[in-house]
Parts: structure tokens; sequence; C-alpha cells
């Protein structure tokens, strides 16, 4: 079984490719390869990595006539970035899937029974408010930033040359991914695992926005987790509805700090320091607060129950890897 | 005051563009371009056209440099059309927006007063079931064709680049129209016109579905309606929701006939033959039914009450220039 990470070198990506050499994939074994414009210093073992840009069309079709089995699509510039430089946004974010897809269609027309899956990371940014208090499976998608609006034409994309035969794809709509090992990155969300991670590391975490903020969270562990169940799932069941609300965790900042206290003690609480950021608070308040995934809970996709849990998933699967 | 219509030779361009000619816009005189692959034989007295295909990236950027005020955005293929020539349908459908909006991006930034208005029309192919009785205004976008999938795709681009400021755009899903005047199209939908305009005009129409099949329309004279009242529309009152569902008739077929029997007697109605045709009925069964546009009312948009009262503008505005 041929599978192809494009975005192999980011954070879930690098954990999911990880999780599939050791594990396989639906208990097959996998031939793995991870496409990306950079990689950490430590290349995966079993694992092949190829270095270049996404928005590079021939390296794309190169690609495509390896004829994977499995795609999975988490190249992204991540919601800062694309808001910052409109151009790079959707140069990266949204024509590459494009020029994927039509790829992938060639190969396709080229030989009919090759109908790859493609397993994309959408975003719970594809919504806009306002909001009802738990966003259904049926609410519209009205993105209120350009990384939400590429991906949401990418979902639609994925639906459409998926409904078509040409590939049997599924869009993931992650929640904001939490604990994120490593260093902050340029993502208006990268607060919500520095409050948790910096004081984890004895270092000090600013917190932008105000305590009452409630968003909605899942661990790396369960991105490794929904992206291999996405993989897998028989694609009939989403009777063309090919982009799914993932279950995670509805908290607000004040309940993720009183969880860090719980598990860690007050002194470590003591090290996040408010310091409101009058732009990221604004970023966040367009953002969903809850959901209620009734499908993806019925297609057997599953996160953690507590905040809590997301921050055990941290101490067990990262922090003990750094200290 | 400078106005484009692309799509201008199609029958709702040319109803629009006569309508203007002859009454401005928002009390304005205007200077009308019309563009389109195809003209009716005869041109429009006081509008401009430029015979071109909407996929020439050149021509679009020539336009966009004339600086119009207002950009009506009709160019499309049919559904069918889109459907049976899947490459056709992206091609003229869905990336000649994105040469357009760039195009006007980039003068926008050469002179950031420049603006315009970019009213699209979108269509109720943007959604798919399964269906509430009603479908609400946060209800979904799950398109179920190329078309529909096309349509989503240029109203979330048009909602993107018109939150960045480069255009101010609105995208106008547009109830399927009918009674249209002329022959029948390659669109799925052409039937629900046929049934009413060919005994009007004393000739057998095919009925390819179920009379019970219940559908949401809107006249031509709706159209222009919708059409200018978008154009000249506050758009701050769309909150960064740029598209609407818009104001129609839901009514059964058998309803229409009955509307139908009502205006012109038994004899007329005879003239219809019940056909099946699977593929179309399945089509058709795909198709919202019911709406409660309640932003659009609202917001001042108005169509017929009745299926009666869009015939009756049929009669009114095509039958007696055609008898």
């Amino acid at each position: 079984m041929r599978t192809l990470i494009l975005g192999g070198g980011g954070m879930v990506g690098q954990k999911l490719a990880r999780h599939i050499v050791a594990n396989g994939l639906n208990g097959q074994q996998v031939d793995i390869t991870l496409h990306d414009i950079a990689f950490p210093p430590d290349p995966i073992a079993g694992a092949t990595q190829i270095n270049g840009s996404i928005a590079d069309v021939g390296t794309l079709e190169a690609l495509a006539k390896t004829k994977p089995d499995v795609i999975f699509h988490l190249a992204s510039i991540v919601s800062g970035e694309a808001e910052a430089d409109f151009a790079k946004g959707w140069a990266i974010n949204m024509h590459p899937t494009w020029a994927l897809l039509e790829a992938l269609r060639a190969e396709h027309e080229a030989d009919p029974s090759y109908r790859p899956r493609i397993v994309f990371t959408s975003s719970i940014a594809v919504f806009g408010g306002p909001y009802p208090d738990k966003i259904s499976d049926d609410f519209l998608s009205a993105p209120q930033t350009s990384y939400g609006a590429q991906k949401s034409i990418c979902e639609t994309l994925i639906s459409d040359f998926s409904r078509k035969g040409f590939i049997d794809g599924i869009s993931i709509r992650l929640p904001t991914i939490c604990v994120r090992p490593g260093k902050p990155n340029a993502a208006a969300s990268s607060f919500f695992s520095g409050i948790i991670r910096e004081p984890l590391n004895r270092q000090e975490a600013i917190l932008p926005v105000a305590d009452t903020t409630r968003h909605w969270h899942a661990s790396p562990r369960s991105a490794t987790g929904f992206l291999t169940h996405a993989a897998t799932l028989d694609t009939d069941l989403l009777q063309n509805r090919r982009a799914l609300n993932l279950p995670g965790v509805s908290c607000t900042v004040a309940e993720q700090i009183e969880a860090l206290r719980d598990i860690a003690g007050n002194d470590m609480v003591k090290l996040i320091k408010p310091q409101p950021d009058p732009v990221i608070q604004k970023i966040v308040e367009g953002w969903p607060r809850n959901f209620a995934p009734e499908r993806a809970l019925a297609l057997g996709f599953k996160a953690e129950s507590s905040f809590k849990e997301i921050i055990q998933v941290y101490l067990d699967d990262d922090l003990k890897r750094l200290t």
C-alpha cells in the first residue's frame, strides 16, 4: 500500500508518518512518502522525504504518477500568513489542490481502476459567525478569513471530483489542535497551546485574549486518529457530504487554565501572563465555540472528552520526550 | 456610471440590459457594455456588444481596465453541459471568475478608490439533499452537480475578495427562472418553462417528471429586479454573508399545470404530454423544493407570490411580443 503525505514535514504530518510507520494503515504495511518545503532535522526511518513546494505543478504530476493509494493532503500556510499575504494564501492553499486533483483525474482516466483516497485536512475556519450555541452538521460555511475560504473551496473541489468518481475524497474539519509541541507558530491560535506548553516547560506564556474565550480543541494524537480513520472509512457512508465536522472539546480559556492547575499546580499557572492583544482577540472572537458533530461521531471519529485529557496527551506523547 | 454585463447575450442578460437602457440604475444614467460568446440577431440600441469567451483572460483584464462601476457576472454554461463536459464546466464556470477577480484586484491596487460592485448570479444548485422542509438562510451548501460546485466556489471567492476590500460583491442564488421565452435549452430545468410556454404557443410540451415534483421559481422579470436591487443595495447590511437565497414561489408541477388551466383553459393543458425521463427525474429530485429566504426579504428582494402571477409575467412581457 502506497501512501503520500503532502505537508509531511509539519507537526501533524510527522506524527501521522511515525504512527503509520509503526502501525501500518488498516492492518496493512505501508510504503510512505512525505512531501514538504522543509523537514525537521531527524528524518523518520522508513519514510521517504521529498523536498519541494506544493505549488510546483510538475512535482504534483510526478507524485500522481506514482499512484498512491492514500494521499493525506495537509499542506498549507497558516491562517495568519494567508491573511497577511493574500496572493501567497491562494497560491499555496487553493491552486495546488486544483492541480493535484487534475493530475489524479488524468491518472484515473488513463487507468479507471485508479481512484485514490484523499484525506484533506480542512478546518473549522470554514465557519463564520453569527453562530448557534452548537454548530450542527448542516450549518453553512461562511468563512471570515482567506484561510477558511481556501479550505472551503478545496472541500468543494474534492467533493465534486469524488462525486464524479475520479478520486475518493474526504475533508475533515480539524478542531484547533492543542497542545502542539515545540515553538509557537504564526497561527492566531498558537497561544492556546502556548499557555499550557510553556508553563509545563517552566517558561512564561502570554495570554492575548480574555479567559472567557470559548473554543474547540483536540489533541495531536486525536488528529492522527482522525486522519487514519478517514483514510480507511467506507466513504459510501458519507452519502455525498464529504466534509465533516469532527469531535472535540469545547472549553473556555479559564477552564483550560483550571485543568492545568489540577494537573500541574498553581505555580505553573502563575507563569501565564495576561497581555491583551486586540488583533488576536478580534480574530479569535470570529471563531466557532462549540459543535454537535453527530455525523462524525456516528462514523466512529473520536476525540478527548475533557481538556485535562488533552493536557495528559501532551505529557505522555511530547513532554516526556523533551525532558 | 459604467456597467458591464458578462453573459450579456443570454436571456436574463438581455432583459437586464434592456431594463437598464430604459431605466438607468438607481436613477443614474448608465453606459452599458455586454460581453458574451454570442448575441441574439437584434442588438440592443444604446448598449455596446463585445464578442468573446469568458475564458479569455486577456479580455477580462482589458475589461477590468475600463473600471466598470457595476459588473453583472451572469456568464456560465448550464448545469447539463457542465455535468456532461467536466473540464469545460470548470474552465467556463469557475476559472474565469478567479481571473476576473485578480484583474479587478490589480486595478484596485493601482487605484485604491476603485472597488466595483459585482453581482454574481449564483444558483440554488449550490444546495444538495437531504433537505429540511424549507431551506433556511444558514443551511449548508453541499452541491450535487459540478455546476453547483462551481457556483459555490465563485461565491466563496467573491466573498473573500470583498472582505479584503478589493471589490464589493454579492452573490444571488436565483430560483429556477420560469417562464423562459424562446426555445428549450440544455438545462435539466428547461421543461419547467416548456410545459407553460409551449401550450401558450399552441405547441405540445413534454413533461419528463412526476407532477408531484416540487420546485422553486421566479420570473425573468423578478430576475431583472433581483439583479438591479443587488447592484444598488447597501452591502454593509449583508454583514459578511454575501451569498443570498432569494425569494420565489414553491409549487408542484401539478400546481403549475392548474395555474395554466386557470389562465388559459383545459385545451392548453391537454398539450402537455407526460413522458417520464428517469435521468431528468433523478437530477430534479436532488434539487431544493422550498426556502425561507428571510434575509433577502428583509433586504427588499421581491418575487411573485403565486405561479399564476409568474405565468402572467410571461404573457405580459414575452408572449405579446411573439404574437
